[in-house]
Order: structure tokens, then sequence, then C-alpha cells
């Protein structure tokens, strides 16, 4: 142990800890300082961001006994509180500076910094600091950080007012529409929303912290599994295995098709017979302190014998590959595509025919915050499991009947959350956490380091595709072939799903006649497929938006009029065979194609012999909703005070769910004229909160955001007086009315059958994408100097939060296409090592228009955003890359020794 | 567990806890909010108060299965923190609310609630707001802190500004003499200050509780110790014993009079042989959690053979007692004193002689924080104990070998402290703490609950005093004669220090030329011995000054006048033959008089049949310092920016020594011109501090004061150039000056002899009490109207410091004359049960008048200040009951009953 006296935002502080201990840790656990948040804690994210006697460091690896006795410490607990904001954190709100919000306080901290150093930066010396410093964001892809750092700065300096930072309500009310601020944004600009982890240190004394024996090996049998060391070891209240699972000990997929081979049931809780990935979880050792959980973790001991590893789809497929289900082939799961004619013959006679092979790969989540959760039982006897779920119905489940426990005796609440971008609509922690409860009757809590939440959570399943394209000479498509192989790893969960997005987004876009092809699913031993944003369409969309780039250039057409010529019109079907809600695409086409021009011409004239540059645009689609009659619930209640209590389960990734079911309740209830302020929200506690499905598939703005309004119109129906005007809360009680209201609401769709053809959205999305590129000639590396995307997402709701979700995936598009993979399990576990995209790799220049033709079944006319800007960005960019340099990648990421083999090729 | 949504200082918590947790302990413990603080932890003292949906309420006594869901709680860092102090906060710092501090949280938030509902309370009502609410203070009197919300309240209806609440340095720069803040007082009033109890929720992960297996008889045999079930408890670390206690197992007095029958190590660190106490310790239970401490403490088997106990002096000294130490007698020193002529014949002439019985009994300390520590092992593999000692230097001499460590591998941190008024002049839990460290090799926490502060910390030791005096007509005394026996409890440390109290004080004030008598030390079962502010004089001079009164009515002389005659002037000695160094006490009686006359005919003319009002005197005198030749040392450095730091060990019971330091060190470096903050100060660890001596006998402003003086003397004297001007610390680098200097001061005084003759103390305070008291003839209920006190304490240093001591200290005497007692083991062991003066019991009407005759030994002829008000102030409100009623009480307390049966008699 060292003693310090350190001057904490101001306090003296006499510190007592371990010298080797971080100043993270610290400040966090025994200072209660939660605002500086440990995401990555290997100094490459930077949310633990604190400045320490004026220079900003990284708390997470800076050591107690480096820092010198007598220092002075600035968390975000300095900067400003939530009566007192610092001028970067009104800057922040004001420009949506915090999605999931747990980057922010290191963001802030640093910009903090940096204004300290330099009062006027340029909009470029905010990004190289933000880049040098590691400060990493997953949601916003920066430039809403840097607008709001160059703002705060005008403040600081006396160019602007505070007040000039902060939202005012328009004149006549609406809110929708606007950019009203999240309603958690303050909490998250200033560090005192409790994230899971720091939930987990305020849990109550005598919690258990949980350490994991995990596998590290992808494929195995076990032969035994002994703990008894490790309960002897100190602090240690049990090891839990398998054999303390009272139920099923499986978690299950529960959405499964029927022609699927399996049954859904193959992932296990607690490894017992087999593991079937690295990190599998095998026991779970509770203790009194993380250090002892881990220390005696250690000493579990495991013997396995170890069984050939499957590590992609076309090695599981092999004759000789064993199943690694037994009783199950690895490829369990088979969905077609059949629409219109036999397209054999349109191909025999078509003038102009493409085909290529394509992989989009296993891109990982990485969110800042790794996956976290803890479990309790409550005085009801419930088992109550907090977590990042974004699925909390849907969780409870898969797991109750593996952990043993009756579904009322199950509550799922979701803490708040640093980003999922998906990997949360598969469980991952919840059963272990549940598990671990029941077997030692104490709170429990788990927090996944790093290396963790990247082996161990779900990833983006790759696809192998292959595709041909018939078209005329006039490029008008005829017809297309698909084959797509989807590795979805050991566990079946929505895998099947999964595969029938290639059937639907294939050739999304395009009004194509004719369609042919057949999808699988298949058992590996990588990492286990979970969604991702836009699920699926990014690797479908990116085989038939490079196709047709190649389709263009065999044509020697224009890429964008290729596509103007075949994009949705009336009289269209898409892949599906059902006939597109709207038809926006040529519209947006149009108001692309001026900007299209300019930016070849600009290319062109900007090309040098070393730096060519290059323009690529692409068409994504993407559906708002879950296959078929997907339905949701939401309950209104109108509180004494005038105000209303809004019930849902609109769990929340960062991408904005309080925000979303603000504005569509705010919209709903104008006749009663309520101020933001007086709509309360209750979310995401399924105690409490009603069943309003996943947060997934940009479904929530719709399936939910009808919910709400349909119970918003259920209040006001019985609030209306005969004259028009509306009842007070007491005289509706006077007058014995009820004043709580279920809405429920059921999407208009029907499910795509064998051949996928059906009408499995009421709501689509619609985007067209351009890149502009530089790629270097001698390396290959590729930089992308401008994005732009014309979207049409319907009515939007709440600007600050759609421009923030697409500027966000706009930037995960590009990490797709150019860094971003989890292939090799050691090397791709970091977020730098996994092509983590920071600042400098994000262009600042990134352009927005929307086309806001209402959606029929959207609430408001609203569709949902979230996956738009990710369905097919990185075609984009690989389209642009052909065209500055002429190397066609068609297997991502695009590193750049793929890029400049193709330029030498 | 119950899991809540609470709005805790405005940002929106989830809190899950079992329903029957405190909300202190979900505050403190989960959120870190430790600026609500625990005292008493049984709703009497307040420190917790927080405001619970605009309700103050004791949060240690709330549970949060009451709290309603969604409920908002201010504490008191929501009411402002060091950045943007609420008006209250700035109150208090401006009228020395906060002392030790401890209480201050709890006071501004009740203080808070109150204006909120009444924003012009009179000052009665704030009085009455305290004592309804319980807001218990032990160190200011209750007055600053009623002038504070007076003030406070101005500034919230805006008749005042917050500016006008700001202390503003003069224009000459000089703080000596003035009302500068403590330097801890802005982290007191906004909770920010780290005590003992919050340090211990700050340790690292790891770190053990401890809990103590006790005794719960006062004298026994141990048979045997059986912690076998205990050791396998969850979360047990180590039940520790005697038997791990590596050194000798015992803590020694250290100063032990050559007479003393006893070695002075009779105190065990953990039982091994016997019990002496209830309280002792005899095992500690260490674990990860203090529940599952407590929970294996109660396993632990203890067989014992009781013993009877001996529960007071006479008791222990009867004949056919057993000795409590074995071959220790019970009574182990005698003290005896002879001053001057033989007084048998003096007495046997004397033409008035009075004589009378006396007891001051065990007054408890009750400090609102509870006995709190803990221990560590650091990087060097230093033993480093934390704890509330004010003998930090003296403590690890004490326990060093008892727990078997090198002096030079110990070191002695003295935390911010809760208030002790001398009962941490003996070690507590340093050495359990120490020895429970060793034993685990991990960091261990201990803090003891209200009863174990009461049962198990030292106590005022009760003295039985039989007194004559022998006078002539005219009142000149002639001689006295004196008996003292003093219970001292089980354990000798410092218990014929004490005893030699009496031959020192019994008579002080006035020039007796003829003292025979005889004290003695006796060991009992009872709560052993501690220092307690005044130390033996309350008493020794409570039966003089009662005696004088007898004299004067016997006299039939005004007890002022023969005061006036007798009191020291040149040519007197006091009783230990040793010649005043100033002769103040007959001008302060002159300053007196007049109001004394005033209160008498006000006394006489609002006495009615049923409430009789009275006025009472005493003089009151005590020495700054330990016996004879005491000497301290302060380390001064000169910093690179012209600032200087100071080191010493002054440690600081709540009485100020921070400010203490400040002021004597600024005033000595005058010359540099510094600014008060560029003093900056290092306090209180052994490591790095040095051997200042124990904060006790008011010795630090006048020994510590002299060293840091002499410190800084050597400072200037370094930094002088031959021009008179000064070296910058650049300068005295250049040419190789020393920046650091080690100030030294011895005092010039002797010891006293077997006789209680020599000079033992080179300053002394001198003042002069009276008490306006009202008692009600019904039922002998006494309450104080007024307290006076014309003090000599030599030059004063900070006024503001000063004033709260002497506050405190009256009120403190008030407690001791009418209802403070631990007496009776079970029914005192809480505040309220042991007579804890609240608000109403505290006159508001306190005046202090001060006689600043400068000492010639002391800094600036400052004398000390802490013990003079509670000398004899107890003497003066039974003097002055006597005078309302004619009941004379001589045994303390004064409680209703005894006062009726001396009305009735």
């Amino acid at each position: 142990m060292v003693k310090k006296t350190l001057k904490i935002n101001g306090i003296t502080r006499t510190v007592i800890a371990p010298a080797d201990e971080s100043l993270a840790n610290v400040l966090r656990r025994q200072f209660g300082l939660t605002g500086t948040k440990i995401g990555c804690g290997q100094g490459q994210c930077a949310a633990c961001n604190v400045i320490l006697d004026d220079k900003l460091v990284r708390s997470c690896v800076t050591k107690l006994g480096k820092v010198a006795d007598g220092a002075s410490v600035v968390t975000i607990e300095g900067v400003g509180s939530p009566d007192n904001l610092h001028p970067l954190q009104l800057a922040w709100i004001l420009h949506g500076g915090a999605q999931c919000g747990f980057c922010s306080p290191g963001f802030i901290v640093s910009a903090k910094a940096l204004l300290a150093e330099n009062p006027s930066p340029s909009r470029d010396q905010v990004r190289d600091w933000f880049q040098v410093h590691r400060n990493a964001c997953r949601c916003t892809g920066y430039k809403p950080l840097v607008d709001a750092v160059m703002d705060a700065a005008k403040v600081m300096r006396g160019e602007l007012k505070a007040e000039d930072l902060m939202y005012k309500l328009p004149p006549d009310g609406v809110i929708w529409g606007g950019k009203h601020p999240r309603p958690s944004a303050v909490a998250k600009v200033t560090g005192t929303l409790d994230y899971g982890a720091d939930l987990g240190l305020k849990l109550p004394e005598g919690s258990l912290h949980c350490a994991l024996v995990q596998a590290k090996v992808s494929h195995a049998l076990i032969k035994s599994i002994d703990a008894s060391e490790a309960e002897k070891m100190p602090g240690v209240a049990k090891v839990v295995t398998h054999k303390d699972v009272k139920g099923k000990n499986r978690i299950t997929g529960l959405i499964t098709f029927p022609t699927n081979k399996g049954d859904g049931w193959d992932r296990p809780i607690l490894c017992d017979q087999k593991v079937y990935q690295y990190g599998d979880a095998i026991a779970i050792v509770c203790a009194d302190t993380l250090a002892q959980a881990q220390a005696a973790a250690a000493k579990v001991k495991v013997e396995l014998e170890e069984l050939p590893a499957y590590m992609s789809a076309p090695a599981a497929m092999a004759e000789d590959a064993m199943e690694i289900h037994p009783g199950t082939p690895n490829v369990y799961f088979v969905q077609k595509i059949a629409k219109g004619p036999e397209t054999a013959p349109i191909f025999e006679k078509a003038p102009v025919v493409v085909e290529d092979d394509f992989y989009v790969g296993r891109q990982p989540h990485m969110p800042i915050e790794p996956d976290v959760g803890f479990a309790y039982l409550d005085d009801q006897g419930r088992l109550c499991i907090h977590s990042k779920s974004i699925g909390l119905h849907l969780h409870a489940a898969m797991i109750a009947a593996g952990l043993g426990v009756e579904l009322d005796k199950l509550v799922m609440v979701q803490n708040p959350t640093g980003g999922t971008f998906g990997y949360k609509f598969s469980p991952t922690m919840e059963a272990l956490v549940g598990a671990a409860c029941l077997a030692t009757e104490r709170p429990v809590f788990l927090n996944y380091d790093y290396h963790q939440q990247m082996t161990y959570t779900g990833k983006r399943s790759p696809f192998f595709v292959n595709l041909r394209l018939a078209a005329d000479k006039d490029g008008k498509l005829l017809a297309m072939e698909s084959d797509w192989t989807v590795d979805h790893g050991p566990y079946s969960e929505f895998g099947d799903l999964l595969t029938l997005r290639g059937a639907q987004f294939i050739g999304a876009g395009y009004d194509i006649p004719a369609i042919r092809g057949e999808g699988r699913t298949v058992c590996t031993n990588h990492a286990w497929g979970s969604a991702f944003r836009a699920y699926g369409s990014p690797q479908s969309e990116f085989s038939s938006e490079v196709l047709m780039d190649e389709l263009a250039e065999k044509l020697g057409m224009d890429p964008l009029e290729l596509r103007y010529k075949n994009v949705y019109r009336p009289g269209s079907t898409n892949p599906s065979g059902q006939a597109p809600e709207v038809y926006t695409l040529p519209q947006m086409l149009d108001i692309l194609r001026p900007k299209y021009q300019a930016a070849l011409a600009q290319a062109k004239a900007q090309s040098t012999a070393t730096v060519k540059r290059g323009v690529g645009i692409s068409v994504g689609v993407y559906g708002c909703g879950l296959d078929g009659p997907d339905g949701s619930e939401a309950r209104l209640e109108l509180d004494p005070d005038g105000g209303v209590t809004l019930y849902t389960s609109w769990e929340d990734h960062g991408q904005g769910a309080d925000a979303g079911a603000l504005g569509t309740a705010h919209q709903a209830l104008r006749p009663l004229g309520l101020k933001p302020a007086q709509i309360r929200q209750v979310m995401n506690d399924t105690a409490v909160t009603p069943n309003s499905g996943p947060a997934g598939g940009s479904r929530s703005q719709v399936v939910t955001g009808q919910a709400i309004k349909a119970a918003c119109e259920l209040l006001l129906a019985a609030m209306r007086k005969p004259d028009g005007s509306y009842r007070s809360y007491q005289q509706m009680v006077d007058e014995k009315i009820p004043t709580v209201f279920d809405g429920k609401w059921t999407a208009p769709a029907t499910a795509c059958d064998e051949n996928g053809q059906g009408a499995p959205f009421a709501v689509y999305m619609y985007g067209v994408f351009m890149a502009q590129v530089a790629v270097e000639v001698a390396s290959g590396q590729t930089s992308v100097e401008k994005m732009t995307l014309v979207a049409d997402i319907g009515k939007v709701n709440n600007r600050l939060v759609t421009d923030g979700q697409i500027y966000g995936g706009l930037a995960q598009g590009i990490g797709l296409a150019l860094t971003e993979d989890f292939e090799d399990i050691q090397k791709h576990s970091t977020l730098r090592g996994a092509g983590f995209p920071y600042a400098k790799q994000i262009p600042d220049d990134m352009e927005i228009i929307y086309v806001e033709e209402p959606r029929p079944a959207g609430p408001f006319g609203a569709a949902g955003v979230g996956e738009l800007p990710l369905t097919c960005p990185h075609a984009a960019v690989i389209n642009a890359i052909y065209n500055a340099c002429g190397s066609r990648v068609t297997k991502l990421p695009a590193l750049p020794e793929k890029v400049l083999a193709g330029i030498r090729a």
C-alpha cells in the first residue's frame, strides 16, 4: 500500500491503495467517482481520461504509484455538474454528442485539457487531439463531438453565451422533427449516469464478484471439472458449474423455423459436455472481491480433450468434418429464394451477365463499454437480472427454462448501456449471473474485461456470397442468382432468421423480376453470430452493390445511372415479391446526381501520381421490424399533476430510446399541450414495463412508436369531453374513468415463405450512399474524405437522434470497409487490433440529406433509422476505391495490402 | 433486495439494497456520499440528517424499504460544494460552526430544511428546531450554529449578500488575533472531509472489516477461547486472538512514576488471562464484509470464570478485595502534597473551618464520531495505523512492543477526527487494528458502534475528595487539607499523573500558605480512566470552588469577595509552591463584579414561587503543558514558489490545530508578507511529521507554537540578507543555504516532587466563571440561563477558535454539572442515556470577556485555551443552584432528584 494526498476535483483526499492499482480503479472503486468510465481497460479508448496535474492521462493505465504525492486530479465530476454545466457539457448536449454516453466523460475531460492548452483550436486540431489521445467513440462518427468542442470554445472565449448552447422549445411547443436533447443527456455528460459497472460498484455489501473460468480452445470435450481447490481459496463463496444450474442449462433461440434441423437448445449456460468456442464459460467463481474470484478461477482444473476446430463455414462444411452439435448437421438450415420465372433461361439469353464472389467478415461491435451485468433475489423471491439486454422479455423467455425459474419469477432490467450495436440482441451473461445468483442466493456482479467482450460476445456473421446479375444492353436488370453461406458460429439462435436476410436484401433496392438462390446457415467454432446493426444487409447488399458497379463497368454505364434505371418505381417489387410502401429512390438519386458529378470531377482534379481519388455510390435498403406481424405494447398513465408517465420496454443501446419515446408521445399528446418534462418515462424493467419487444431491426420507432401513439390516443379519447376539451386527472377520478391505458400495435406484414416471398416489413428505409476516397498508391492505404447519405427514413422524429445515428452508422461502415475484423481471436481481441476507427479515420465531412416521405404504417409517418446508415456504406467506399485506382476489393476488410494488390494487378 | 429509483441531489439513481438497510448506509457505502456522517447510529445525534421528499430525516434510522420509490434525497453534497458554497455553509465558516466538523453536515442539512419551512426563524425557533430534530454538537455549545443560521437566513432573504459572510483579510495582512477561518472549514461544511469511517469505506478492495469479540462482564478469568467455528464462517480471513499477537500483547502507560507500584504493562491488547472491564477485546474477527465479521464474532466461544467486579474505588479498596492485577495492589500509587507549614496546628486554631465531601464522576466524552481506525502495511513494510490518536508518537511508543514491531517500522497517522475531548490521549483501537493487520497482512478497518464507543474507550476518572479549608475571620485562607481518591479503572496509564493533578489543582487560584494532603490511584473494574479536557482539574477544583462558597456562607461573605481576597497576587504561590507567571485574577474579578451584582439582582427579581433563580461563580486554573520540561518539534520548509510548508504533529481533536499552527506561523513569518494560503501544512503522520508531542493539556499552542516560532525564526535568519531584505528560494538554493529548519522548544518548568512541589507549568490559564440558573422548585430541574467567562488565556491567536473552544467547554461543564454520567454501563451507553446536552440545555446567552495578559513563555504571549472553560464551570452552576434554592449538590451530576432533595432538606 501507498498513502498519497491527492487534490481530487479541488478537494484534498487521502488515498491508500496498492502502488500498482490504476488511478481509474482508485477513483471509481474507492472514491465513488464513477463518472470516469473504464472501457477497454488497456489505454485504447480514453473513456477513463482524467487531468492529472494539468496533463491529460488515461487513468486505466496510470498506476497510483506513478502519481506524485500532492497531485491534482480533475475528473468529469470536477468539470461541471447537472446544476452547473460546463460549456463543453452544454455543447455536448446541444450537438447530441452523448449517444450511449459512455465515452462522453472521457471526451469532455479531453476537450477541457485541449482548450486549456489551445483556446482556439481548428477542427483539425480538435480531431488531431482526439486521435493522439485515443479518444474512441463508436456512436457518433466524431463529427458532433468536434462541433461541440468548437462551440464550447466560443463560449469560453466569450464569443457566444452559455445560453446560446441551450435548447429552446419552439414557440409552437412542438418537439417532433426538432432537436430536443435526449432526456438522459445531462446525466451522460456529467458522468452521473450509472452504467452497469457503476451500479455494480454500488451494490450492497455482501454482493459477490464473479470471475469466469473460460475455454482457451475452440472445440473440445470436457472430461472433468475440479473446483475443489478453488472453493477453498480466500473469499470464495462458491464455484458454480453446470451441476449447479437447476434448469436445462441451455439458452434457447426460441424462434426456430420449422425447417431448421436443430432445435435451438444448443447453447449451454455453463459448458457440460463440450466446449464449442473460445471463451465458452465452464465455471463461475463467486467471491467477495474480484481479485479473489480471479485468483480462485485460476485454480479450477478443467480437463479437456481437444477436437478439430472449424473456424469458418467452408471448414465446417467439409465432408470429413464432425458434427459440432452431435445429431445436428453443421449445415442446419437452408433458405431458398424464388421470385418470378426461372432464372436459368434468362441468364442463358441475357446480353450482359456479371458474377463475382464476396465476403463480408466477422465485424466486431466494439462498444466502448464492455459487457456487464448483475443479479439478485428481490423481496418477492424473484431473480432480477440487470444487463445490457436490448431484448428484455425475449431474453427472459430464452433463459428461464435453462435456469429453471418460472417466467413470473424472473425480472429483466436494462442498465444504462454504453453501446451494443446489436450484440445484446443475444443474451450474453444474463444466464451466467442468473445461475450464480441462484446458486449463492447473494447478489452477484460480472464485468467482462475487453478481451472477454471481444471473444465471448456474438459477432456479425460472415457471409460468403456468389452473385450473378443478368441485364439487358441498356442496363435493365433481368434476373439474379444468388448463393450465400452464413458462418453463424456454434450457436443457432436467430441464425435461420439471419440467413433469410440474404433472400430479402441481396439485390434490394432494384426491381429484379426473376430471382433464384439458396442460402445456408453453418455451425462453426468461431464466435457465435449475433445481431449487428443492419443485421444481414451489409453482408447481402455488399454483394449486389459492388456487382452493380461491375455491371455498370461492363455496360459502360455510369454506376449512378445504372442504379437510377433499376431502382424501385411504382409496379416494382422487392426481392421478397413485396411492393415497396414508397418509391423515393429515383428522387434520392436525382438529388445525389449533381453532387456525385461534382465529386467525380473533383476527384479527378485532385488525383496525383501518388494519391488517387475516387467516388463510389451504393444503395441501401432495410426493413423496420421483425419479420411479419411484429407487435409491441406501451402503457400510459395520467398522473395527478396532469403530466403522464409512459411505460415501455424500448431498450436503449445508446440510440436514443428515451428521445424516441418522448418525441412520439409528445406529438401524440399535443392536444394536452404538455411540456416535454411532463412526460415521465419508466423504461426497461420487465417487472413494471410491458413487452415492447426487442430494440433491434430499427423496429422500435415504428412498432413501439405506434404502440405509444395508440396508448396516447386511448388516453386522449378517455379524457376528451363532449365539448372537445379535456378532463383533468381529478375529473377522471371523480367520473371513475380509468387513467392507465395499454397501447398495442401489430405491423401489417406477413412472414416470408420457404421461397423467401412475402411482405415481411410494413416499413422500409432507403438510402443512397456516396463515398469520396483517397488511395495512397504506394501503400494501398485508403482514407475516406467525405461520406454523403441521401436518406429516406420517413418523417423524422428527432433530428438530433437521426443525425447522430447516421453519422455513427457511416463511421461503422467505413470501419467495416477498411479495417474492422474479428478473425484472429488473439490479434483482433483489442480495439486497436480489431481495427477500431478513431477520429482521423472518419471524415469530418459527412453530409446527410433527408427525403422525408411519410410512411403509411409509421407513427406520424416515421420509419426507423439505426440500421440504414450501415446497410451499405462500405460498398460505396469499395466502389470509390475502384473508381480511384482500379482495385476491386470484394473480400472485406479492404486492408492496404489488398487494395495494393488490386492496383498492381 | 429491493430496487428503487431515487433522485439523490437531483440525480436519478438506481438503488439496489436490502429493504432493511439504512438510508445512511446506502448513501455512504453504495453511493460514496460520505458527507452524510453516522455518529450514534441510533437516531440520537442527527449527524446523518438528509432531506427526504422535503422532510428532514435521520438517515441512520430510515430504512430503505420505507423510502418511497421515486423519492428525492438531498444530502450535504446537494446543499453546496467547495466551489459553490450555500449561504449556510458560508455562515458556518464565518462563525466557526465547524470545529471537529463531524456534526456540521447534519446541522447544515437540518438548517436548510428549517429555512425552507420558515425563512425567518427567531433564535429560539432555530434552537427548538435543533432540539426537536436531535441535532447534537459536542464542540460549539450551539451558539455559533444559531448565529450562522440567522446570518444565512438573512442572505437567503436578500438582506445580506453572500460576500458579507466571507472572511476578509485585514488591510495590514495580519491574521493573529483575528477570526481567520480554520483551513479545514470548507471541507467540513461541505461534507468533503474524509473522517476515519469515510476513509475506511475508501480503502482498496481486499481490505478486511473487523468485528470485536468483547467481554460482557467486568471481571473474569479466561478459561478458553475457541474460534474454530468462526474461522469457517463465510468471508472470514482470520480470527485474531492474543496468540496471534507477536509482541508483549500489552499497552504500556510509559510515563510511570518511580513510586508507582505497577509497571505500566497492565493493559492487554487482546485479553489472554483475564477480562478487566466490560468491553475488553478478546478476539478480532477479520472478514471481507462487516456483516460477515459480526456473524462470525458471534460464533467465537469464550469460556469465562467470572470474578467479583469492583465497580468503584471504595469497593476495590475494601480489605477483602482481590488484586485486579495480581501482584499489584489495587491502590497502586499515592501522591502527597505538602506545602508550607504543617496544617494540623493551623486548623486547630483557625477561626473558621469548613469541610465537605465531593464527587465528580465518570463523565463520558461523547464525541459525535465514534472511535474508528484502520491499518495496513505500506510498500516499505511498515505497519501504518490511522486512527483518532491525539498522541501519535506517544502511542507508537505505547504499542510497539506490545505488537512486536520496531518503532521505525510503525507509522501512526491521525485521520480527520470528529471530536475526542481527550479520550484519544489513550490508545484505543490502535493496537487492535495493528495486531489484526499484522496477523492478516491485509488492510483492516474497525469502526466502533456507539455502544462500543461508550463502553470501551476511556472515561473521566471519578475523584472522591474530602476537603477542609481554614480561614481567618476576614476570610483570608490559612490552610487546606485534602484527601482524594481516583478511580482509574483497570488500566494504569497516566493514572499517577492524573492523581498528581489533585495536588496541583485542588485549591488552585488561591494563595494558600499551608497545604497537606494525599491522593491515591485505585484500580477498579469500571471504565478505564483516560484524559478528558481539563484533565483532573474539574474533579479537583470542584471541591475547592464549592467549598469556597460554603466558607463564604459561613463567614457571611459574598462568594466573589471571598475569592477576591484570596486569589493570586504578587507574592502568592500556587498549590505546587510555584509563583504564578501572571496575576490577573483580581482584575478579572473586578471585571466580573458589576455583572455579578446585576445578575444577583436580576435573579432575585425574577424568582417566583415555582422557579427560583440564582447566580454562582467559580475560579478555574489550568496549566498549559505536560508536567515539567515539556518539549515539541516543528519543521518548516521554504517552497520553490516562495511559500512554505509547515510540518507538525499538532493533532486535531477538532479544536483547531490547523488554525493554531497557521496563525502562529503566519505571525512568525510576517517579515515575508505571506498570505495565509502560502503557508501549507503537512500534519499528523509520523512518517513525515516531527514529534510535536500529544495534543493535550492545552499544551500545543504554547509548546508546539513555540517550536513553530523557532522554526520560523531559523528560516527567517537564514533568508535574511545583510541589508535586511530576504532571499528568494532560488537565491537560497544558489547560495547553498538550507531551506528546511527544525524548530524545537522546551518549557522552562520542573516536575513536582513527592510532595507535589515544583514549577510544573510555565504557562497557566485563568478564568472566572459565572452561572445564572433557574431551578424548578417542584422538580429540581435546573436550567442554565447564562454563562459568563472572564478568561485570561494570554494573547489570543485566533478568536474564532478560542470563542468556539470556550463555548464548547462551557457546554460540557453544564453537562458535567447537571446530566452527564457513565456509571451504569447499560443505561448510560447511549448519548441520551448518558445525559448528552442538546441545544436547549445550553444557554444561547454565553458571554466571554478576554483579559489578554501576555505570557512570557507563550509564543507572542499566547497561552492555551481548550481546558480552561472546563476547569470549573460546573462549580459555578452548582453554586448558582445553591444561591437559587439552597440545595447544595456536592456529588455530580446534579440530577433533578438530587437538587430536589436539597430543597426539601
